[in-house]
């Protein structure tokens, strides 16, 4: 059986039925409730053919091990990951303004899932990762993505370094981040279709990774600090980038 | 009994004895192990008179939950946090460039040593917390911070607003992150004395602790999204002072 993730709670269930309702498999709700957003909601899954649940509360909180439910609980199948050809199709369709982010070898799920968010809320297009080495999509990356899983595409690839060299070719400009670069971000041009390459918290990216990129960036940091997490030095990353464009 | 937290591994034991040791209660040494950084720890440690005891790797497993002690641990003081006098001191001497962080309600842990640890990455001089509705100084806080709750001064308050008002008094424009702000980060005046004032994730800023900004900022985001993590926030926001002082 294919890994499922219970989603719950209002907000969460208006944005998996707005941006990916057919991961939904199952539904409850609270049989006491009745507000105007459980109406909604309830609309929106009849109106999608799927049998609901009612249940009483107690029900709900043992689902949801004692969650904020909210009166909805659901059970979805994980996001889909996509492939090097979606990839390839997706950057093309973006030409001149295309805006990825590469994590190499990011194992952490909390840390896969906070750089979904941070991404998302970015405007990155989509993430790449690599087959091996890499966290997959599961219950705690999309728990902690808080939903920016169902919306951004995250790309696996097979060999990374051939992906790497085949966005160049496409005019994506790469930058990887290393601790032990000379320049820093904020003197970075990152204007135009660029690519953004974080490696694992601690690790940093792998030497053939680093090789393919155009440039290298540090964030610059107290002496006292060894990194930053890695969802934050994305976010600061990714925002920069974000800045840089909307003033071009 | 006062709170004591678990520290090991090479870096922090190294970390430690640098910044603060004075909060070192008891030492363990792998009596197996004997490479020169353990060596230099042992040295470190005896010169500051401290006994340490010798122990089988077993028993520092057992003693770090099976983390990675690489033959040291120690259990250690909770750092100590600071008045709101001390503040007031350390303020007047940063006049003119005054570089603070203020967060109201952050209750959980993890948060709150993220924001720590990004806050020192970014050249903070401390971090103001009001003594309600806000996570104390706990392990985990300081196990999250990684080591920069023993360089970054951590202020508690008991009238948040009142010390608000005395940073302005003090020449210190306050900027506070709100979702519905007009004025993006990026638009905004950050130079010269500042405090950045960020709210509890899913809260924003209470109404009072609002109405004392100089000034409401927030971060442009993706539809989709309703919101980045408090510590990803906070650093975007802290390292766009960053940014906008260095090329003053």
């Amino acid at each position: 059986m294919a890994e499922t993730q219970t989603v719950y709670g209002i907000h969460a269930a208006q944005s998996l039925l707005k941006s990916n309702p057919g991961r939904i498999l199952n539904v409850w709700l609270d049989r006491q409730r009745n507000d105007q957003k459980l109406q909604q909601i309830k609309q929106s899954i009849d109106e999608l053919g799927i049998r609901i649940e009612y249940a009483d509360k107690k029900t709900l909180e043992k689902l949801s091990a004692g969650g904020n439910h909210q009166g909805v609980l659901m059970s979805v199948r994980l996001p889909q990951e996509l492939t090097e050809q979606a990839l390839k199709k997706a950057v093309t369709e973006h030409a001149g303004n295309a805006f990825y982010l590469v994590l190499d070898q990011v194992t952490d799920p909390h840390n896969l899932g906070a750089c979904l968010r941070t991404a998302l809320a970015a405007g990155v297009q989509g993430i790449i990762v690599p087959k091996d080495n890499a966290c997959r999509l599961n219950a705690t990356v999309c728990k902690v993505a808080s939903g920016a899983a169902d919306v951004l595409p995250v790309y696996r690839v097979t060999n990374l370094v051939r992906v790497l060299k085949w966005l160049k070719s496409a005019g994506v400009w790469l930058s990887g981040a290393a601790g032990e670069a000379e320049m820093t971000v904020f003197d970075a041009e990152l204007t135009g279709s660029v690519a953004i390459v974080m490696g694992a918290e601690g690790k940093g990216l792998r030497q053939l990774t680093q090789q393919q990129c155009d440039q290298l960036i540090k964030i610059p940091m107290a002496d006292s600090v060894e990194s930053l997490n890695v969802s934050v030095a994305t976010g600061v990353i990714l925002y920069e980038v974000l800045r840089q464009n909307r003033s071009v």
